[in-house]
C-alpha cells in the first residue's frame, strides 16, 4: 500500500471513477424495505493496517449489512461450537447456484454447500447459542459491535419485519432444513436472527475496519485488540474468495481478485492480503445481486492501490 | 518467504510430513491406466521468485498432468480468441458439481460453468485454432513446453488412448456442448486435443516453475521471459481460488490458501501472492479427486513459508 | 364383472390371497401418528355398477384418507374454480418424482406438475373457496361426505395435528409455491385444510363406493343420484392412470391396470373401466409408500373379475 | 363400438374436424429431414376387432414411425430377454421431463426411467440379440413387418442417415448409459439400430392394425394369429397410458383417455380397451411435440366411438 496520501487520492479516485456507472442496475425487488432509499448514493472507504481510514461519497450513510453480515453470524457459530461441529450444519463449499436455491438440499446433500446461501446462513444461525432469540441476538450484536467498532449498532425494525413478512422462500429453505434433519428447533426462531443479523445498520467506514480485521487475522488495526482468531479469520476469507459474490465470483475474483462479501443493500467488504479492508456502497444491483458502482470502485481501488490477493 | 537454506529445509519437512499421509486414499477407477502407477511415490517441488526450485522425494518421476493442463489449454484458448469470445464458449464461474457432471448443462445453463469442469475444459479445447487436432496439438505443446520449461514435453499415448476408449462420459459432454450448440465442430476431435493435453507428461520441478510463472504475472522467474499476459494470469489464478480442488476447493482454500489446480494423476500446482509455485505428487486420491499426501505436503508448506494468498 | 356369488368368492378369494404377504413392508415414519395403528390389518372392497358392495376383512376399520383426500379437493377444486382457473394452480402431468419432492419447482416450473403431489396437493387447497379454513373444511366435508355416502365423516384430530406439527416439508413446500406467485394467502391456513382432508376416516366400503361413482362419470351406483360432472371424473381417472401410485405408478399400470390413488394409511381405491370402484386396506407400505398387501389384492381382483381398463 | 357405416362416418367425421387445426403447430426443427414433407397432411385410420378398417385422408402417405417405433423394440427385447432383465436396462415408470432428457440419468438413477424416452428407447434396444446390428435390425424388422401387417416394411435411410449425423444429444445419452454400466457394447451400434427402427416407414392403416393388436392382448384382428404375448400388450398398454405422448400425457389422457404413443413424424397410435387400434398422422406438432390435428382427431373418434379406456 501507498502513503497516506496517495491513499486518500485513490480513493476519491474510485469514488468518482464509481459514479460514472449511476444509474445502472436496478434496486432488488424481492426485499421491498430495501426499495425505500435513494439510489444514487455512493461510499467508499478504505481501512488501512495501521487502523488509518480513508473515505469518499456518501459515508455517513447507514444501510443494513444483509448478506454481509453472514460473516459475522459464521464467527459467532464456530467460537460457539468450534469448526467440526458447524460443519455438520453447513458444508464450506463454493456452489454456483443463486443465494436462495433450494434444489441441491434436495438432490445433493441435506446441509447447505457453504455458508454464504441464505440456507447455509440459516443453519448457522440455528446453532448460535442461547436460550432464545433475544439472547442469541444479543450475543450476535456484541460482536457485531466489536468487529464493526460501534458498540451502539442496531438493526432496522422495519428491514427486519417486512423481511419476515415476504420471505416465503428463506421459510421454505428453513422448514427443508428441519425436515433434513440438519437444524433443530423452530425455524421462525432462526429466521428471525437471521434476519436481525441481516438488518444491523452500518456505515463504509465501519465495514472497511472489519475488513482490515478479517485481513489482520482477527487483530482490529485500530486498536491492536484481538478480535477473532486467526482460523476463523482464515476460514472467512477462504469462504468470501470461493463464494462471496454469489454466482459472480468467478468474474469478481479475475477483476478484483480480493476476497470479499456483498449484500443486497449494495455493500461490498473486502479483505486485501495487504492487510487492508475495503467497504463500499451503492444500492443499485447488477442481475446477480451485487452493487453495480461497488464492483466497479473495487476493481479500482484494487489496481490502484495494489490490493490484489489472488 | 525465507532464505534458500530454509526454503529447502521446509521442503523436505513438508514432504516428511506428507509422508506420514502415505497409504491413505484410492488411485483413481475411472482412468484405468492410471492405476499402472506405483502409488508409493511422493514429490515436491517449490520454484521461489528469483527462479530457484527447491525439492524433495520421487522428483524425477515424469506424471500426466490431468486436469492441471486446463489452465494451459485455457491460456491458449484466450490468446486465441480473447477473453470475450472464451467466454461464450464457457462461464468463469465456481460450481459445486462433480468434475465430470453434466445436469447443469441441460437445466441451467448451455455453457460449462468453467474451464475446469471436465465439460468446461472440453469447450475450452474446441476453440483452439489449428486446422486439425494435429495443427492444434502442436500449438498446445509448445506452449506447455515454454510454461513447464521443457521443449521436449510429450504426451503419454498409453494413457490418452486408455482415456479415449473407456471416456464415455466425457463423449457425453462433448456431445451435449455440440447439442447445446456450445461447440462447433467434431466431438471426438475436441477430446483427443483434450485427452492429449491431460496426458502430457511432468516433474513437479517443471509445474513449480509453471505455479511460478504463473504467480509472477506471466514472467518465468527462471529465464525473465514474459510467457503469458497478465491478465490471463489473473484469470487463471481467479479460477483456481474458485474452483481449483474439485469439489474441495472451499476446504483447500482454508487449509491451504494459495490458488491451486489439483489432477487425478495426485498432482497439485499452486502458485502463491508471494510469487512462489509450489508443485507436489502422489498418486493415492481423497474421495474428491485430490491427492491425500499432496494435499499435506501443501498445508505444511503454505504455512512453514507463509506463502498463504487468501 | 361376474355374477354376484362369483364377485364375494373372488373378494374373499383376493383377501386370503393378499394375506400371503402380510408382514411384508413398514409403517410409514414421516407421519408418528401413522405407526399407533395394528399394522396387521387388511380390508378388500368392491362397489359394482348396480351398487352392491362386497367386502372381506377388518372392513369396521376406519383410516385416514392420506393421499387419496386429494382427488376430493381436486374436485371441489374445479367445482369452484374451473378446470382453466385450477390449471394456472397446477399442471395435470405425471412425474417420477417422490410425493414430497421440491426441486422442479425451482427448476422446471412454478406450479407443481400435478394434483397427487403434495405440492399440487397444496396448491389446489388454495384455491377452493371459502372465507376460512373452516369454511373452505366445511365444503369439502360435505362433498366427501356424498361422495363416500356417509354425511357423518369427520377427520382425526390426531392425525391433523401430529402432521401439521411434523410437517416441516410440506411447509417448504407451501412457502415455496407462495414465493412462486402460484398460491396467495397464508400458507398455514392451506396447509390445514390440506391436512384435515388427509385425516378424513373411511372404510373401505365408502372407498370403493366413491371408486365406482367415479367409474361411472360421477353417478352413484347407489342410489343413481349424480354427484360429480362427468368431465371432473374423467380427469381424475386420467391423473390416477398417470401417477396415482406415486412412482410406482408404471408398474401398477402393468400389474393392475386400474386408475387407482393410493395413500399412505395403507389405502388404495380404483376405478374401472367396468363401472367398479375397488378399495383395499392395509397398514405395511413397500419402499415408495404403496400398500403391500393392498397392491397383492388388486392384482388379483383386477384379474379374477376382468377389471383391468389399460 | 359401433355398426360399420356409422363407423365410417365417425372416421370422417373425425377427418374433417381435425382438419380444422390444420396449419397449426409446426414440424420439428431437431430432425432436419423431417421437414422435407407437406406439412398439410392428414390421415385417420381405425382398426376393429373383427379386423375391418376404416380410413379417411391421405392414407397412401409414408411416413416414419419415429418414437412409436419404441413399442415394437421393448416387445423384441421383452421376447428377447424376459420383464426382469429388461428392467435392469429401464425402469417403466412415467416422468415428467422431455424426451430427450438427461439430467435424471446423473441425479437420480443410472437406467432411464422409462422405454419411452429416448435413452430409455436406446437402452431398450442396447439387449436386442443379434450377432451385429445387420442383424439385430433385420429381427426387428420382422417383428415389425408382423406387427404392422406389411412383411416388406423398409426404413428409410435418408432420415436415418440424418438422424445419425445430427443426433449430439441421443450420443450423449448413449454415451451416459454406457458410462453409467446400463448399456454395454458400442454406443453407437445402439444408436444406428434405435434410429432405423425410427425410420421404419408405414401407413396410418397399418399403425391402426398395430393397436388393434395391442389391445387384443396381442392377437391381430385381421388374421386370429397370435403375434404378441398378453403380458407384453399389457405392459405396452400401461406404458402408453403413464408417457405415451411425452410429457402432455396427462393432458391426453384428460381429453382422449386411450393409451397411446406419439412419434415426431406426425404420428399417434392408440389402442383402446374397446379392442380397437386408432392412428392418425398430421406432421405439425405442438410446443410438446405431438401432433396438433392428430391429437384431435384422437379426441373426436374417442367421443364418438366411445373408445375411452380411462
Amino acid at each position: 500500500m501507498k502513503e497516506r496520501l496517495s491513499v486518500q487520492k485513490a480513493v476519491l479516485n474510485a469514488y468518482e471513477y464509481a459514479k460514472g456507472w449511476m444509474g445502472q442496475g436496478i434496486l432488488p425487488d424481492f426485499i421491498p424495505e430495501l426499495t425505500n432509499v435513494d439510489p444514487d448514493r455512493l461510499a467508499v472507504s478504505v481501512t488501512d493496517r495501521n487502523g488509518n481510514i480513508y473515505s469518499a461519497g456518501n459515508t455517513e450513510d447507514r444501510f443494513t449489512m444483509q448478506s454481509i453480515s453472514k460473516t459475522i453470524a459464521l464467527a459467532l457459530a464456530l467460537e460457539d461450537n468450534g469448526l467440526d461441529e458447524v460443519l455438520t450444519y453447513v458444508d464450506i463449499e463454493p456452489c454456483g447456484d443463486r443465494f436462495n436455491s433450494i434444489y441441491r438440499l434436495e438432490l445433493m446433500q441435506k446441509r447447505p454447500s457453504n455458508p454464504f446461501l441464505n440456507a447455509g446462513a440459516i443453519a448457522v444461525c440455528s446453532c448460535i447459542k442461547g436460550s432464545d432469540v433475544e439472547e442469541k441476538y444479543a450475543r450476535l450484536r456484541v460482536l457485531a459491535g466489536k468487529l464493526l467498532g460501534n458498540p451502539d449498532i442496531a438493526y432496522s425494525r422495519a428491514v427486519c419485519r417486512c423481511e419476515i413478512e415476504t420471505g416465503h422462500r428463506n421459510r421454505a429453505l428453513a422448514s427443508l432444513l428441519v425436515d433434513n434433519g440438519v437444524c433443530n428447533g423452530d425455524p421462525e426462531e432462526h429466521l428471525e436472527l437471521y434476519y436481525r443479523g441481516c438488518a444491523l445498520l452500518v456505515t463504509t467506514q465501519e465495514l472497511s475496519r472489519f475488513g482490515a480485521t478479517l485481513a489482520c487475522n482477527g487483530v482490529d488495526p485500530c486498536t491492536g485488540e484481538e478480535l477473532l482468531p486467526r482460523s476463523i479469520c482464515e476460514l472467512i476469507r477462504a469462504l468470501m474468495a470461493g463464494c462471496g459474490l454469489y454466482d459472480r465470483t468467478g468474474f469478481f475474483n479475475m477483476s478484483v481478485g480480493i476476497p470479499a462479501k456483498s449484500g443486497s443493500s449494495g455493500a461490498i467488504m473486502g479483505s486485501s492480503k495487504e492487510n487492508a479492508g475495503i467497504a463500499v456502497f451503492s444500492p443499485r444491483l447488477d442481475s446477480k445481486g451485487n452493487s453495480v458502482c461497488g464492483m466497479r470502485a473495487m476493481e479500482q481501488l484494487s489496481q490502484a492501490l495494489d490490493l490484489r490477493s489472488l
